[in-house]
């Protein structure tokens, strides 16, 4: 019994009756998991065991595992096959998984795949990489079912039944006219609920929320979001229909987009790729430009500081409250910050707003800023008693709220110049509002410190 | 023409018509969009006709869109609604969508609303209500087809077009026992691409993915990332049938999850509302605790300066360095956690894999280390020729190794930690690591450059 075995057993026991030789186990055993596991799977034993495990999958099996296989291991297998194991793959896949694979392939594999496709699929293939990194159309597929518009009910089955098979999904249709212009769409479940005479073009919807090939693919996963389709279509600029994005494409986007965000926002080069897969020497490149950079630009608060010297050899003690300070300032800095980014990904926020959103970002600064004076002050006076506690809490009270109100501003104003220079706000997070807030927050600091003494306080 | 129309002048147009009591057009209008995009039109009209324009909506479309608007401005209509108009959008709510809006209404609100659906449907909010939050249970709804092992194809379509259009998907549907155990589950494309007469037993696929009714909801986003199920089905724990999940669903959770991780790593408490809808006073809740937290903890790091306050005065230089130290060491340690937490999201990372986490990050941290060391001395040699620039070089350098080793392996460890004790990593992001390195630096600096100092260089 397969359930006997617990998952995280499994590559054990599929090795154990590898070397008993037991393949029809092996295949009964693979039979009753899902692709996805198969190929997670696959990734846990030698890699020299891989190409023999794989040929023990039923066809269609094995052409749906290879897809969920990362692009390492999809390149060993196709190092190890043979000129007809290569094409049965190949001729399974669907184009969009095609250009995936041929997007992470070195060149040499990419010939062998494609002298395995026919021209038609070649042509496509070749199309769908022209569309730009990112864009709908590099997302798309082509195996869609398309339906004309004076097809019954019953027609629509019947198509259906006959080239389904072979589409990424069957349940939403396009209604096209000869030259692929896109006149509506009809649901399975539409035409499941209507009457077999029914012409299609009764009951097609003709509002229809299409995507442009090179429209944004974030763009194209928040329409998904908004309006929970199973597929989208993608038109040219004629309203020619030329593929379809499907919802499970959409998943990956908002994933990866998610990925890409959080670590651009603490300064790491976004990668894909499983966080035991990448080499140290990736690691450390993907974080060392960003702290270097970050390192370097750290040098003017050190100017900044060292300016101030006589400040802060005459009372030694303001020194202890820089870190509080450029603390401070990054904290609401990046607070702000990933506001506005969120807001600028989910659509809630346009460039255009930036007058409202600062003044909602001073406000919240004002109340920010107070709150926070008035629990230093009372920290001074319980920590600071015998060292002049009026002159500290003066000083670090105004600073704070400073500090504050211009943290908050930049922190706000960045994202949204990054997003009309279209840079990605996210670059706009953390790291960098921090490092700017330091420079920032001592020189505030020092100048009011100065200030405040030459009044004489 | 309602092309001609840009969405952004909507609204205007709208209201024009409304005012010229043009019913019938606005009509038109509405039913040419997404219930979605009237959802956000009624949002930018002023509050008090947001009724008028709800009620020229043809029933259904009310419905969808009803369930589409932000729940102020659902109660602000089911307060408007007769106790008629209530139970007609009531009755065309999915089970799942009265669920989401029973939870976010006042206590009289729920009570009317509860008034207007039937015994059977109260029963089933009734035990959505009481699964916990974020478990598969709350997200899920009871709208499901259901087929028995004996139907044949023909039968199962038979039920679909009966039963279909109450339910949510009707795509994938679930073979069940009396009991109502989950024998299987077969496709409509299943069906669509066999004989009529076939029994539904010898086409259902029985190696079903399901979640129980107390699995978090967010490994049940992971299933559908994973799989690219259109509906996954939950259980209970005697495997008995309760609800399903949808794949919008699914999208929905990744995005709030998201939208959570990020305002959590930037020590803003999350909030899923639109940034310009949340009062000011609430954006200042949402992130005065962190900051005056973060603010009380950088005292720790005031206290170490000022314990090493006879080093700096005798060499004020070195303050300057503080920053770079301390920010390098905030950035390293928010580079870590962040690959970190992304990769407990994932699934990449368990936390048994601790060891060979801080054995990667270790190694990072020595490339990292040595680079950032001879990239700063190099600018020590250039910025401070007569300040000694061999002590400043050594003594920084040999911080900057010790702290980012440090901050790599603390920025690892705290997610993982977190994870153990069943807090959400993203809370072990850059402010905590930020504010626990400031501290780290500073101690590992002056300790450093003490010995150096003592050793006579």
């Amino acid at each position: 019994m397969t359930d006997t075995i617990r998952p995280e057993d499994m590559p054990e026991v599929i090795i154990e009756k590898l070397n008993d030789r037991k393949f029809g186990e092996i295949r009964e055993l693979f039979m009753s998991m899902e692709p996805a596991d198969i190929a997670l799977l696959l990734e846990e034993v030698e890699r020299s065991r891989i190409p023999i495990l794989f040929r023990i999958l039923p066809k269609e099996l094995a052409a749906e595992t290879f897809v969920e296989m990362d692009s390492d291991e999809q390149e060993l297998l196709i190092n190890a096959f043979n000129e007809h194991e290569l094409k049965e793959v190949v001729d399974e896949l669907f184009v969009d998984d095609a250009v995936d694979l041929i997007e992470e392939m070195p060149a040499n594999v990419v010939k062998r795949i494609l002298r395995h496709t026919d021209r038609e699929t070649r042509n496509t293939i070749n199309e769908i990489l022209r569309y730009p990194k990112d864009s709908a159309g590099s997302i798309m597929t082509t195996e869609y079912v398309s339906l004309r518009p004076d097809m019954t009910v019953s027609d629509a089955f019947e198509r259906i039944r006959r080239t389904g098979v072979d589409k990424e999904t069957i349940y939403t249709c396009y209604v096209i006219e000869d030259n692929r212009k896109l006149l509506g769409l009809v649901s399975v479940r539409e035409l499941l609920l209507s009457p077999y005479n029914t012409p299609v073009s009764s009951i097609m919807e003709t509002n229809i929320i299409s995507v442009e090939t090179t429209e944004d693919r974030e763009d194209v996963a928040n329409k998904f979001d908004k309006y929970d389709f199973i597929s989208l279509p993608v038109v040219d600029k004629e309203n020619r229909l030329v593929g379809i994005v499907t919802f499970d494409d959409a998943i990956d986007v908002i994933r990866e987009e998610h990925s890409e965000d959080i670590q651009k926002m603490s300064a790491v080069s976004p990668s894909d790729e499983n966080y035991f897969k990448i080499p140290v020497w990736k690691h450390a490149k993907n974080r060392i430009v960003w702290l270097l950079l970050l390192m370097l630009s750290a040098t003017v608060t050190g100017t900044i500081i060292n300016n101030y010297e006589a400040a802060f050899t005459a009372v030694p003690i303001l020194v202890g409250f820089i870190p509080m300070l450029m603390g401070t300032g990054g904290n609401c800095g990046s607070q702000s910050s990933t506001m506005i980014i969120r807001g600028l990904a989910l659509g809630e926020i346009r460039a255009r707003d930036i007058g409202r959103i600062l003044f909602t970002e001073l406000r919240v600064a004002l109340i920010s800023g107070v709150t926070l004076a008035l629990v230093n002050s009372a920290r001074i006076y319980i920590m600071y008693r015998g060292d002049n506690p009026l002159f500290l809490s003066i000083t670090t009270g105004l600073s704070l709220i400073g500090i504050v109100a211009l943290a908050q501003c930049l922190g706000a104003l960045l994202p949204v110049l990054a997003k009309l220079l279209g840079l990605d706000p996210a670059l706009m997070a953390q790291p960098l509002i921090t490092t700017i807030m330091d420079a920032f927050s001592c020189f505030i600091f020092f100048n009011i410190a100065l200030l405040i003494m030459s009044i004489g306080l």
